[in-house]
């Protein structure tokens, strides 16, 4: 079996305006795992972290990289091995692009890749939707690509991979604050109108046509959503803001990203540069200090090599 | 101008399963309206009706195919010339297969047709909208294929064409009792918890790539609904032996087709005849008197002859 293993798992965004809670797409930002086991007692941990908001992330057992690489180990009936973390972040933490989705994967892979693999991806799918309680950063993680994660009558997942077209570029602007999922769930109604159900259920097939052809004008209908983004951007301070500059620079569409606070813009390629560029410009001029990145659509999903 | 226009108008299936309100197909199954202008007083109009459900149409000025042919003229600022209009049914009438939209594209493609068209077909999809309220039958009835009509913020309906795998057969079974759209719309819920809408709006995007690719696993589980489907199928005596049977020979589904109570199962096309026949069968030993259709996606849409 082999002592050491590094696992590479891309960045996600969740939701991408009606697809909430069943849309998500692996982004071309990454974070790293290392993991070497070592012959102290089993269950013994030492974690290191490096990289963006490194000082944040727990080193203990507590750490969600490890929580996943032991409840692998457990759910295989086995002791859970010594073993040494090195966490390499560009993933920013608790901003809305899947940086808890990274730590489960990389965890879940790390531990398959020391013990050389036994469970196909399909399984680790499931571990890992388990782990997260839903599937939209998660399986974008380990598969990569856009995936539309669908929850049947008894609770499984159907995981259907889409189509995205090469055009469409990714934008995200990223402020220096967090939004906890929770106080985003919090604003949520219970309950909707049938015409916001259908308002949500067209635009999401219109959305899966836009990123499968590159219309225009169908990506710029396809983004609009009534089930979170009108009760979460209020919680987001120059929302409106940055979707007018965003807009005005060329994009399709703006929306929040998973629970926010990231911004993610979809724009052609030719404008995704000013596009970023108002987005993180306007954020600014309103006292927020942003990352902006144009991105790509990740689409290898998470990588394990042996080292 | 021409004297003389004959319009071959498809029926539709609507909803398909999650689709409820947006979603809609044209079906290999025909209505026929032959317009002649006479040169009686403008106003006048003498209708004959042959056919299936024949003595039931009206052939006064109330009939919906000279409703239609009439607002195409006064949206025109036209007098409406004297007509007479020659019917021919193969649609089943109010059974939620768009007879009604058979006839209001015909009525509009026929008096486009007599004045020698000057209306392209965008402007006379908007006055189908207008006249039939909503746009799931109307709009594959005149365009053809599988159809998703998404209204955006402002009530404007973005239409977008859906690929169709030829191995995916729609099979109909159409009882002999009529159940009003009315009282299909009464049985409705106000209200959808946030679970019941996102449930759709992933069906909806599962059902897309379903019929794009014609895999019967995303069929199987796409064709789900919880918007309509669950409070309509009481209303239809003998639907749950019916789906089963046709789930049990072979179909990927069973939904209501339109506002019901015809049944459309998708099935593949080796298993189509024995899921037609199982459905027939079924429904007929509860006591209904049933016909059954083995159809297909019906891709021309509404056909303008001039005579």
């Amino acid at each position: 079996m082999s002592t050491s293993v590094s696992v590479t798992v891309p960045a996600t965004t969740a939701n991408i305006g009606p697809g909430f809670d069943c849309l998500g797409a692996a982004l071309t930002l990454y974070n790293r795992f290392h993991f070497t086991s070592t012959d102290r007692a089993p269950g013994t941990v030492a974690i290191t972290v490096r990289g963006l908001d490194a000082g944040r992330v727990a080193t203990d057992a507590s750490n969600l990289a490890y929580k996943a690489f032991a409840y692998f180990y457990q759910q295989q009936g086995l002791a859970v091995p010594a073993v040494e973390i090195a966490v390499d972040l560009d993933v920013p933490l608790a901003r809305g692009l899947g940086s808890s989705s990274t730590a489960i994967v990389g965890g879940l892979l790390g531990a398959n890749g020391l013990r050389d693999r036994p469970l196909a991806q399909a399984a680790l799918v499931e571990m890992a939707i388990a782990l997260e309680g839903h599937p939209d950063n998660v399986v974008p993680a380990l598969v990569g690509g856009c995936q539309l994660a669908v929850t049947g009558e008894h609770g499984i997942s159907t995981l259907c991979p889409l189509a995205w077209h090469k055009d469409i570029i990714p934008v995200v602007a990223v402020p220096n604050f967090e939004l906890s999922t929770a106080a985003a769930r919090r604003v949520l109604p219970a309950t909707y109108s049938r015409a916001d159900a259908i308002f949500n259920t067209a635009h999401l097939g219109l959305l899966l046509r836009g990123l499968e052809t590159g219309r225009g004008d169908w990506l710029r209908e396809a983004m609009g959503d009534r089930i979170h983004q009108p009760y979460r951007q209020t919680l987001i301070p120059g929302y409106d803001a940055v979707a007018a500059a965003a807009l005005e620079a060329g994009a399709y569409g703006l929306v929040i990203s998973g629970a926010g606070p990231t911004l993610l813009a979809l724009a052609p390629a030719v404008y995704s540069a000013a596009v970023a560029t108002a987005m993180v410009n306007t954020w600014e001029q309103l006292g927020q200090k942003v990352q902006g990145h144009v991105l790509a659509l990740e689409t290898s999903g998470a990588q394990v090599t042996f080292t």
